[in-house]
């Protein structure tokens, strides 16, 4: 049944060898420095009990696995069963969204454990976490899964996981100058998980511009079920997007607040997502790609700002506006990109998360510069901004212009990033595939036989298989 | 590649400027309206940390958000994953099904939260927020979504946004009628969302009555993969229907006694469908209509009386007869319904909200009427009922009164309400399909290529895409 | 439209009267147990502000609903969708996947109740149940689902119903042996759950040997989109799995830990899975069944020493090493049991669930030999292995032995249990399928026409729908 496909496949995309080698490689070491660094957090360990006493805590549920424990399971969902399932619009790339998706993000996960760790959590010489960690870990993972929709379909198992390893790392170098360096509020990523993630991820796509790609483009359409696949995806990211943006708010009033206003700007953007889409088109027709992805841009957008008294009207005003331009780059802009700029953009992760995250900053940015203490109370203020310590006078305005300055930051560190690691992807010894087998599952995966003939074979056995 | 399908079509379905508009116009008037009226509520505000001090409250986690977010996050998926994908059964509209329902019912969550917020979270002109807000918004979208299951695929998204309008409306006057005048008790929607809902949505369907639908007949199957699409949303209901019914019942034992109750009911309501659908089927072999829906019966049916001393054992006689009733239903009643009565009801929605919701009704004035005080105890008494201020005095069995008149007010309410809306829905200027395109995405929606012509093109070059 | 297709049918596989009499009989079975044993725990009864004085909780938060029940709705979706849809990889027993595990989970369940209820919850005649309840009752049909996984497209939903009834007893007694008598740990039951109920799946599979199932070795196999049907299930299985090890761990840090250990393990796993699937076959490519199933065995491997203190990088190693083990375990040992031992093992839950099984009891016996007081805390020490009472003098060593002894009862009644049931099962009454119609859903389930004829009818109306 063996069927002679591949005979112009120019380029060697053989796994057997190099994907093992580099997966064993990288687990081991992930073991061996998870064995010298990590540890439980106190919250986590054995001796809680004792550390209840000396925090006075009278009862378990004091313990943060309980505010934050649900969100992570939400967040967890989004990156692998969301952002996985987003990705299978493809006929033919199904194994390889949710497949390299998942293998990608396992590998991440870790990794970012570490990285983050070292600059976040890291006393007397350990690691110690807790479930805040592995928030923030698929938070990190999430950077590069969206990356990876910008080159979706176009690299090999082996390339993501080295991007993975570089992007890892550079995003908690990019955070740590954030939140720790700037003292910017970014509990939503708007910053740094979308706007770094994506212009690193198109620049990556940019470097790795295949110039006869329409060769393929049979395959880069969706197909009726594929397009439903997608929509679980698409529904689960918008679904669970107030848990990801209150996840790591301080307990209380900002994660309460984070999670009405994802809500609500998540509910306009649907509105205005589904106007442009049949405003935008000839027959006026909805289109299935502005559904699965305009619609979640009000997610990203308010990422900065969601635990900022932004006001459920203020979060309508920015949904309404990011299902409008989300929309409008579907239609105009990744069409420009790719002819003109040669950024070829597999998802349109530019205006899903990089226009829309760099709208989150800015919102965040004006949100931040206009707080008062009459609208926040004077310990709210002093809480939503953590004006303590060294920060004690940094005025609102100050603030905002330090929030600015986060979106620059993480651009050039996307730019630079993407820039490295585009140009070692770009090596030929990664087994990506040639251009006119992309987006086609079987160059990594065993695919099972055409869906119709077994079908008939099964039902009709007077039927001949292959006709 | 164009195919000319719709030559026969008489109806002008275009969409390109009345879709878009009626979006914008509704997203619009809702940020005016929240702009002058929601804000957050004490919980959700920044000035937390004042109001804790004021309430007394020791820690963080005495904020609702962690009593109901949990829920909260299950509830949205029954919404939009739950009813979006139980909807997509149907071999082509898969996309309606999911995308439509996406539209509504983020439009109808915003027209909700200020409805529902004007008659009970309205304090010195704002309406103050919290999750329980959202909770509630969700209801009563559900109750629209039920709606839509009578009239899918036979009516144009604009058609669907002005029902939303006025349903979200009159839901929340019959709930405020229900709760606020009646004093009743319905924590779980058996007469507020599924009593209400579904005979709202029938009385649409009827006088949107098409007398030659069966010329759709072929397009009103399932196909085996669309089964199996329509399975994830049956599930995701049937797992997270405890947390419908208990998301907004009182803190502490209400909550946890109504998921109790309801996991029951569900459960036993499995068996009786499975034993029904199987005995009603001349070759005895299961119908996925019947899992997909009557299983579900068993937790609308617990709505009202989840929250009270049902009991288990009490829970589980209820879903016993539900899985029945609602089985017996799908067989006999639609085809009924349709024939003579001129109801057509897409997704049987008589079987699953209806009648479950009248028997929820009925089981919660009974369950109501039998409450003594040394069942409940003398304070839970008091605190199930809320027999407190002007209701100090009203035994149960005067409740169990009210508890019934709640449903003839809900009853009353759909029907008239129904009628206005059908009677409005019927004018011929909102798009919608003539009847032979029924039941078809590619009226609405840009349709991906076939599945099977693609995929052969694809790996069998040499075979001209269509023979 | 009728196909002849089971004219070569010697089976009588008519469930007409046989399955509707069996869910009826042990509904109303529930029913009258429900009624003379279960009623709500004092947390869940109406009593509870009088129980809140008395144990003296100053707040609602502390009633074990918030401490568990979002676990618990983790749990059911792992059981409902996650098992549910992992089984759908086969290409025509969809339904049955999901549609049999919906019933024999929705039965299970309530005798779980049952039957743990009285070992564990029993108080004055009476069964009071909790959050608690119904997670260990989803954890004791979790084996019954595991199980079912051997024996998946062989068997009637009769025998499956007659299964259930056995396995949950022998479960209850074997749980009560481990945790009662031999006082062991087994929180995310590695034991219990996965060695005890898959090796009872594959005795019941070997006593029903089917010499000539290589004839529906075309039905065998998967299609392109049924392989991501399992994946929603494989992603909810994994996301979901640090809930389900720490569902039932004390409260604190218990949980905590259990979560953060199965993240990690499995994290491991999922590269380990993808390094070996790829190194042993020929080609190099990723097989679909070792993704859907092999990352998952970190998960069962940590199911008792989870909650104790593995450690970060212990559980990475133990991930390591299980997903090394179950991917061989697919590749070489399925087929090897099939051929020589006549085990016929249609998920491979052998590969999945008793090898990764036997080893989480083994890293449990070592772990717990390997406690020290230093390592966990005076106080942490003595919770963490509950050695108080009778136990208060059992030393690290003593409890490491007693682990290895709960593996030995599992195994033993795995297989007596599995034996005794295969033997029930083997009696030529029970509706199975014959050998040429397994793994074929239309033997029990009214399917659906053919995808293609119908979309060619739709699509083409020139063309006739049978070629």
């Amino acid at each position: 049944m063996e069927r002679p496909r591949h005979q112009g496949m120019a380029k060697n995309t053989y796994m057997r060898w190099r994907l093992p080698l580099i997966c064993l490689l990288w687990e081991v070491a992930m073991i061996v420095l998870f064995g010298v660094f990590v540890r439980f957090s106190p919250e986590a360990d054995a001796h809680w009990e004792e550390e209840k006493r000396e925090m006075n805590l009278t009862s378990d549920i004091e313990n943060d696995f309980y505010f934050r424990y649900p969100s992570f399971q939400d967040v967890h969902v989004m990156i692998f069963v969301g952002i996985g399932f987003l990705m299978t619009f493809l006929k033919r790339y199904g194994f390889g969204a949710v497949g390299f998706n998942f293998l990608l993000a396992a590998f991440g996960i870790q990794w970012a454990v570490l990285m983050q760790g070292w600059f976040h959590s890291f006393k007397s010489g350990k690691i110690l976490i807790g479930v805040e960690n592995l928030i923030n870990a698929d938070f990190c993972v999430g950077s590069v899964c969206i990356a990876f929709g910008a080159i979706l379909g176009k690299t090999s198992p082996i390339q993501l996981l080295i991007m993975t390893l570089f992007q890892v790392t550079l995003f908690a170098v990019n955070e740590y100058i954030l939140l720790n360096l700037l003292h910017v509020k970014d509990a939503g990523g708007s910053m740094t998980i979308h706007t770094f993630g994506a212009y690193f991820g198109l620049t990556v796509t940019r470097i790795l511009y295949r110039p006869n790609l329409e060769q393929s483009k049979d395959k880069q359409g969706s197909v009726y079920h594929s397009d439903l696949f997608a929509m679980i995806g698409t529904l689960y990211l918008w679904i669970y997007w107030p848990s990801f943006n209150s996840a790591i708010s301080e307990h209380g009033d900002a994660q309460h607040r984070a999670a009405i206003n994802t809500y609500c700007s998540l509910a306009a953007c649907v509105l205005t997502t589904m106007a442009f889409s049949s405003m935008l088109q000839k027959k006026g027709k909805l289109d299935m790609v502005h559904i699965q992805n305009a619609t979640l841009a009000g997610g990203v957008a308010v990422g900065t700002s969601a635990e900022m008294m932004l006001t459920p009207y203020g979060s309508l005003i920015v949904g309404f506006i990011c299902g409008i331009v989300s929309t409008l780059g579907y239609v105009y802009l990744t069409p420009f990109l790719e002819s003109r700029l040669h950024i070829q953009d597999t998802c349109g992760i530019h205006n899903l998360h990089a226009m829309p995250g760099l709208i989150g900053g800015i919102v965040g940015a004006i949100t931040a510069a206009a707080a008062t203490e009459d609208v926040y109370g004077k310990e709210g203020f002093i809480k939503a901004f953590d004006f303590t310590g060294t920060y004690q006078t940094r005025t609102p305005s100050v603030q905002g212009g330090f929030q600015a300055a986060g979106i620059v930051v993480s651009l050039l560190m996307a730019f630079a990033g993407g820039g490295l690691v585009g140009a070692i992807l770009k090596l030929p010894v990664w087994g990506d595939a040639a251009t006119e087998n992309c987006f086609e599952d079987d160059v990594y995966w065993e695919v099972p036989e055409d869906e119709e003939s077994d079908v008939y074979h099964m039902h009709n056995p007077d039927k001949p298989a292959s006709p």
